[in-house]
């Protein structure tokens, strides 16, 4: 695993990376599934996360967090409630019961849709977006529509693991990328 | 809506039942959906529930958090972030990559699984359960099962909004039961 620039001097990379954990053979043969959830089960690990982008995001001072479906969710509530901001919850399409926006994004096979609720972003309205993992980048992608048809100003997306193998960050143009941990 | 007992004399219902909002015909006709996305967006009020549940917990001194996929991840991230626990991550069947151990729950018709990581608690690790709504109560029955199955010493369960004409409480054995709102 590599590091990424820009990461102040008080991250410590060798804790977060001793609480993800490699997980073969998942979802399918042949794949290697970074699995996060040792990470948020240490309490350490778990707040050294939630600081270091906290840390890094407050003087940008965003207006909303976006938390996409599901382990974003358990990153950016935390994150929000650091910064004192609230947290959009985007899902996958059927959950959220109220009148929704989508965005459509590739799968291996097919596509997929996420949703955020109408209005859940004003225009003008700073947010940052947060999931635990960027793969090949079609939830951030959709998820940038999602802010975007609301007139949001994104000031950048947050991660815990970068799959730079999958060149995910293409898809994020110009957008800054706030990732502690690369696996290249 | 009516106040659950043992509130503290700072809760401030009104702020929190004001982003509650009613969406009728949610997931299907005659359901009266509690949309507790609204709570979420806005800082303040999200903040108060953590804060909220933080006070009420934080003598008992709990281990880790035990969060219910998926909404019950936005405030279970906050509130073990807010303690200095850890936070872990019970999930719909599939979705944790590494070996677990299962509940089943009753649907309306037939049943559904809820999973947990081998491990993820230590026998005599004091936890708390936090998912948004109570229901039915067949979620947390499941994951209280799945807690007692890893020897853990539960705390009590916390919701934001519990549907008491559904009588879900009374899966809860003798288990505390922290929840500022509840619809009669």
């Amino acid at each position: 695993m590599n590091q990424t620039k820009h990461l102040p001097p008080e991250a410590d990379l060798d804790l977060l990376n001793s609480f993800i954990r490699d997980v073969p053979d998942f979802p399918k043969p042949g794949i290697v599934f970074k699995d996060i959830t040792p990470l948020c089960a240490d309490a350490k690990a778990f707040r050294h996360f939630i600081e270091l982008m906290a840390t890094h995001y407050k003087p940008l001072a965003p207006d909303l967090i976006v938390a996409v479906d599901a382990r974003g969710f358990v990153f950016g509530g935390p994150l929000a409630y650091e910064l004192g901001t609230g947290v959009v919850l985007v899902r996958k399409k059927g959950k959220l019961p109220a009148d929704t926006i989508q965005a459509e994004y590739d799968l291996e096979y097919g596509s997929a849709t996420l949703e955020m609720h109408l209005n859940a972003i004003k225009p003008g309205q700073k947010v940052v977006i947060i999931d635990d993992l960027l793969a090949t980048g079609g939830t951030v992608e959709a998820t940038i529509n999602l802010c975007r048809q609301q007139g949001a100003e994104i000031l950048g997306c947050a991660f815990l693991v970068e799959l730079g193998f999958l060149h995910g960050r293409e898809k994020l143009g110009d957008l800054p990328i706030f990732c502690p941990i690369t696996v290249e």
